[in-house]
């Protein structure tokens, strides 16, 4: 059985090896190139290899769609920056930062396009399944964005609605890279279909920790800067909830933040926290990423295969949801 | 047979079918279901079925596939309105203009995804062969936008690379709505690749042909305003081949036309419309456009079926040839 490394190393063998820099005309190429060299876990494609070598000795027929999965996950991080106004990203610069917002635009479709192309190359006996939940999730995604954009100008979003956004935008990407590995492992349509339900829950316990750590990680382990969502009023399933729990000066103090009254960053960041503090928030929150997580592992020990190939997934279920960063 | 009139009901009844501007999020679908309603000739889904109907009495399996193409289509359109910054687009405000860049990048990319998910409507025989002709033209289209961008910033554009340009944005994609048709109507690989040919000669005559109406239709019929591409300064059949036609005088009146250098765009119109009817460029112009028209034609001819069924598609080619606007 594979390891989450020995697949890591096949994904990026696979990544050096489609030499996109050398079609012209370059800058529509070079770009692509280089945000697919930043690197990044690889989670997606990982889960599509392990995937299939939870049914299959032979994981080849999944590895250009894992490489598919990372280059549509990439184009959607290269457009969605544009949209975010973003600039930098895995401590690089993004794409329109260092090219220009035409290049991230046209970059990011033509990644979209290969994406396709490198599904395609799929067994024609597996295309057409792959291909329907390929574009069913790419188009899932878009949806997600776009409600993480309008939810930005509301102040009303319930958790139900939030928990609805995180799931497109980012748990059915996840759900369907591990399905779709399943579909080329040759799973039968019901246990691919128990590894689809593993990646969403497992994708909503990820999101969930991922708002938990923006608040509580610790600084020096931590890659980004701790309490950013706080300071950029993100709407998160801390603040939401915290939101639905506060009353009379937890109220107050929540809305004085997120409407930019409070103008010193690291005095709105403390306060912020000591509500959620004040209001149990960081146990809830790991409640609800126990509750999504233990969903998974049992997704995983319903599926029909000998416990023991279920080690590697069982393995990146744990890490995912026990990250400090 | 059917007319061009026929087939572009079917597609206009099909648009309507979509109910895109029923989905959610509705800030999403409704651009999209915007940009479709606006219209245009069609002529892309047109050649779909009426290549398909070349060859097959039932147009039924080529539909999808024209959809998918007009939609495609009109990404390309959203997001290159984007880049060129279009605030009107057939008379109408762009997506960007009227809900922001952010939908209109979002909007595109959703689009790009129906496209394909329409495509993947296919009969599983001819999915995999449309799929990579339209995975390789949807990446050419791109390459063709980046090359028309990279060559508004430069002033040795070569006629050999403004031909390979504009074979990559615009005559591809025709080329390829006439072949993909003609696989749905179960053509020979060989014919299809002689109806490829054809749409791609034709592409070539009818982007030339609208550098040519750009400067020289008649006001009163052409959709635009004539001597746009003078005003803006664009790199078009005419101006590049005036370029390397002239010498003295007219050498540098195009040079400091380009330059910005005459600051009346009424005046700049005129001189360097002068200019091009001294070095006989219309004529030179209309040379190029019959030359690929002819070999247009010279495709259709060679396509082994009864002559009786090319009408159709010769009457198209006439009308995209010689069209006053």
């Amino acid at each position: 059985m594979l390891t989450f490394s020995d697949c890591q190393k096949i994904i990026e063998d696979q990544i050096n090896n489609l030499e996109i820099s050398q079609k012209r005309p370059g800058n529509l190429y070079e770009p692509i190139q280089y945000i697919l060299s930043l690197g990044g876990k690889r989670v997606r494609p990982v889960a599509t290899l392990m995937a299939c070598n939870l049914f299959s000795d032979n994981i080849n027929p999944a590895i250009k769609s894992a490489i598919a999965i990372e280059v549509f996950h990439n184009f959607t991080l290269v457009h969605d920056d544009i949209m975010d106004n973003a600039s930098l990203r895995r401590n690089h610069l993004t794409i329109h930062s260092k090219w220009g917002n035409n290049v991230g635009i046209l970059s990011g479709d033509a990644m979209q396009i290969l994406a396709y192309q490198l599904i395609c190359d799929n067994d024609p006996e597996f295309l057409k399944p792959i291909l329907d939940l390929f574009n069913t999730t790419a188009l899932e995604v878009c949806e997600g964005q776009q409600y993480d954009m309008n939810f930005a100008l509301r102040n009303n979003v319930s958790l139900q609605e939030y928990m609805r956004m995180i799931e497109l935008k980012t748990s059915v990407l996840l759900a369907a890279s591990f399905k779709i590995g399943a579909i080329c492992g040759e799973a039968p349509a019901s246990e691919a279909q128990k590894i689809y339900e593993f990646g969403r829950n497992l994708g909503l316990a990820f999101q969930i920790q991922d708002d938990y750590l923006d608040v509580y990680a610790d600084q020096g382990v931590f890659g980004k800067t701790v309490g950013g969502d706080i300071a950029e009023n993100k709407k998160t399933f801390l603040f939401i909830k915290a939101l639905e729990l506060a009353k009379g000066e937890h109220a107050n103090l929540l809305k004085r933040a997120f409407n930019n009254e409070i103008s010193d960053i690291t005095e709105k960041i403390e306060s912020v926290r000591k509500v959620y503090d004040e209001l149990n928030i960081p146990q809830i929150t790991n409640d609800k990423i126990a509750e999504y997580s233990n969903k998974a592992f049992e997704n995983l020990d319903s599926v029909i295969i000998d416990n023991n190939r279920k080690q590697p997934l069982r393995g990146l279920a744990q890490d995912l949801t026990n990250r400090k960063k």
